[in-house]
């Protein structure tokens, strides 16, 4: 589809997957030429999200084939169209999971994009154009502007990557519960799971100056919670005497886990009017007894993502507090490999491809596998 | 446990179940002498709420045997102790789900002492004194005056009876959500299930400037909805059509469904940012589907009954815009039939216990079948 649009005539190497073995192969597509309102990236990097798993492997049953996930992209502006504010040739960019929504609804205008009913995501998408949108695992992006931040200088480009998807997805409901800023610190809250999101959770909670409890079935994650990522607690969720010892003592729990599970253990330690934001997104339905919520007038909030505003500000907040994302750097010849560590949940916490050297070989490798 | 408490000397007759069958029969038991704090009460009517049927079957597995059930109470004031302020002889009173709590936590303080740890319920609780409660399936309550509220001039006592818990149960909610207030009218309200919540909770939104949409499984129950209550619209819930035509068009959904049942449906008819309040009591787990969830940054929210200073603010409000509830008065010795009917939901909409006269005979058959 994207071949057959008439400006996209860009040549660029990437790695799509073809079906739902998931496994991707280097792949030359085509992009559109940068428009008035767009901007080219050389994209450095780009990090592994869970959600390119699901999407390689058609697990939600929406993958459009040949796909080229990745939205978790950071690069160096190369060419803007004569419409684009605020971004120049070399600056450092950011994109996320946005190409592109309608502009004209109440979300768009109030920089709540990612809930407009007619957004589009960076991959798997279907832009203004009538193209199919590939993502970052690929060597060049041309993006519209609108949907692009800027990375402030003060974070290393690899480690800021993830904050593009992990990181928003974790700020937003620490900002929408006024769990930022100097009138609210000292909150006691959980981080249910620590994979991708939830190790950045513990970081935005800490250096927003609250009381971290990791709650994990794994007691394996206890010492690097508390010494890698700095949590004050943890709790086993399997031991029952931890969990009852924890009742009602936190204000607000932030659950990151995507595999389906029950909310009431977790609701019974939040206290009475108390929020758990649930950020992962399991494919079958979660439980929710009624009992735990109703005794304690307990809240379950959900979100998804960030708009573009609060994305800028995410970063800005990211730079100023030097929170970022632990990272492991994979070549774009390691990708399965990477892929099916991530299914194992073994990686401490986000693998990011690493294009930023070695990418004419990479290229020319791909043209030759074409 | 009640007749071997010391100053338990008041005998009072009233309505018991003795086992799991729920069967109500004539019962004779020990109440205590009123109290310097306590209040009592010549009970008028008394509400059959759902809550009533799930204990006398022993539903949850807490039920102490033999109970009386009852805690839509209303009645006069007889006697009053000596510290007991703000009521006097004579008096219309009314007494809902809460019998004691332990008056110093953060909860109680703030008149929320529904959510405090040590809360005791009007019947199948504990009291202060060790004794087992009793509810208001008799003749006379003995009452902690903070646990009882006035009853407005305007209101007539049988149909306010049930806004002690019914009333109170969907009024909170509403309060709670901002939904009540000249700044507020107008708002797109959605009630699931047209039942004792869901009726009196369509009379408080009308009554606040609402539109509201009726959500349900009943065909039959549009007719009563619009015409009798006051409703706007009607989803039938089983039909396709009709729910996606609603999708995203409702600001709040008041969920009074008590039968296990997923909140995805119902989710998708929420705005974005849109809350759904549940105030049924499933004994099994929800559905909860975090797409729905996610797509849409929903909340879902729950409450039970609410505090004492909320309690008499509601029944100031409900005598101010002439909020009742529509009943279906029985006599005592019609409970159990009564009993059965709403087990099938045969009931427009609540049953109340008819206690104002007869209640002599009452006691005389009452002694004698004992």
């Amino acid at each position: 589809m994207a071949q057959t649009t008439p400006n996209h005539t860009q040549t660029v190497a990437g790695w799509a997957a073809h079906d739902s073995s998931g496994k991707l192969t280097p792949y030359i597509f085509k992009r559109r030429q940068n428009g008035v309102n767009d901007v080219t990236i050389k994209i450095l990097y780009c990090g592994i999200c869970h959600t390119d798993l699901h999407h390689v492997k058609n697990d939600w049953g929406i993958t459009m084939y040949p796909i080229v996930p990745g939205h978790e992209i950071t690069g160096i502006i190369t060419k803007v169209g004569s419409n684009v504010k605020n971004f120049k040739v070399g600056d450092r960019a950011g994109v996320g999971c946005l190409a592109a929504s309608c502009m004209k609804c109440e979300h768009c205008k109030d920089s709540q994009e990612n809930y407009c009913e007619q957004v589009q995501f960076i991959y798997n998408g279907i832009f203004w154009d009538g193209s199919i949108t590939y993502g970052g695992y690929s060597e060049t992006l041309v993006a519209d502007y609108r949907y692009v931040v800027h990375v402030p200088d003060s974070l290393p480009m690899d480690a800021a990557a993830p904050l593009l998807c992990a990181g928003i997805t974790v700020f937003t409901p620490l900002k929408d519960n006024n769990l930022m800023g100097a009138q609210s610190q000292g909150k006691k809250i959980g981080i249910v799971g620590l994979g991708g999101l939830g190790h950045v959770a513990i970081k935005f909670c800490k250096a927003f100056g609250h009381h971290v409890t990791v709650i994990s079935t794994s007691p394996l994650k206890e010492k690097e919670a508390k010494e890698l990522l700095g949590a004050d607690e943890f709790i086993l969720s399997t031991k029952p005497e931890q969990m009852q010892a924890g009742k009602r003592t936190l204000d607000f729990i932030l659950d990151t886990v995507s595999a389906k599970h029950s909310l009431g253990p977790f609701l019974e330690l939040l206290k009475v009017n108390g929020t758990l934001q649930m950020v992962g997104a399991p494919d079958k339905p979660l439980e929710l007894p009624a009992f735990p919520m109703i005794f304690g007038k307990r809240c379950v909030k959900s979100s998804m993502i960030g708009g573009m505003k609060e994305t800028q500000e995410m970063m800005e907040v990211c730079g100023n507090l030097n929170v970022t994302c632990n990272i492991e750097l994979v070549k774009p010849d390691q990708i399965n490999e990477a892929m099916d560590r991530l299914a194992r949940n073994d990686v401490r916490y986000r693998f990011v491809i690493d294009f930023s050297d070695g990418q004419q070989e990479f290229s020319k490798q791909a043209l030759k596998d074409q």
